[in-house]
């Protein structure tokens, strides 16, 4: 069995790249654990939550929108990125972005994992919440104001179909579908 | 219902950040669909592969290796990137990739989902693929020279227990434990 020294990649040089808002890059110069050197290019994200919200008539609320990268407008279940001030309480980003994209709050908001999402070339961690007794807020805090957001309520079966004909299509909201079918499974 | 008219993003400008081999970043000026602007930051990637082999005794077999993002050594189900000839037969990649990795092929690979792992900022897609009836093969295609592996084989017991003490971590890996078990519940 091989040890952590056998695996370690040891920064030689590190040169930056570019440092936005949501992404900073990085070119590393590594040093190669059986001897030699390789770049490793890397994106640094402060992470995110997932929001997985159950409604009292056993449906998952979803969000439409635009994205970006894809070129596409897709359904996923509400997320958000963790702010510096939030980093070390995630379940506040949850409750944040639960209320922000879906207007409802969770009186029993429950943390059910955390996962990289590519894992090769970036840093970003994502925690994942099981959110029911939602209750809707009256004055809920408002949608970021360069999002625009379409909200819908899907039985477990719609939201296998939208991942069949492709609306669904992101490794969050899949893993959250798959989750919920378990849920169901293990309940009975 | 709002039309893709009411979400969609055009790009006004688009700045050239960095042109790696893995990644090219971008920064993106966007009219808003509500009016304004906003910047958008970009990462593309030419997608990659998630092998889930399962061996005669219903072991997974798993990849452990350093991820220099996370600065750890982690478990992973078999993956790789696709290469740029091997564009549009993620399958060809699949394959390829689980004999590299593992030194076996599938007599029977079968293509489970596609996902996007991150669409906030980037195009990375996943293809996943399950492997069984897996032939260890004589002479394998050699691994990557800047990789160090070390090939592990769990029931799905130990495999959520590697996620439950965290040396299972990633989106893929995740999902595909989840599929694993929800695979068992649907054989009976």
């Amino acid at each position: 069995m091989l040890e952590y020294k056998d695996f370690e990649e040891k920064t030689i040089e590190r040169t930056e790249i570019f440092k936005g808002k949501i992404i900073d890059v990085y070119l590393d110069d590594v040093a190669l654990p059986m001897g030699g050197t390789a770049k490793r290019e890397l994106v640094f994200h402060h992470g995110g939550v997932g929001i997985i919200p159950i409604t009292s008539e056993n449906k998952m609320i979803m969000v439409k929108q635009f994205r970006k990268p894809l070129e596409k407008v897709v359904l996923e279940i509400p997320a958000g990125k963790i702010d510096p001030g939030e980093g070390q309480q995630p379940e506040k980003t949850a409750s944040r972005e639960l209320e922000e994209e879906t207007g409802y709050r969770s009186d029993n908001l429950k943390y059910i994992n955390e996962m990289y999402l590519s894992p090769g070339f970036s840093n970003e961690k994502l925690y994942v919440y099981l959110a029911t007794d939602l209750v809707k807020v009256e004055h809920p805090r408002p949608q970021d104001e360069d999002e625009v957001l379409e909200l819908y309520e899907l039985t477990l079966t719609e939201a296998q179909q939208a991942i069949q004909d492709g609306s669904i299509c992101d490794a969050k909201t899949i893993f959250a579908v798959n989750y919920w079918e378990l849920l169901q499974y293990k309940q009975g």
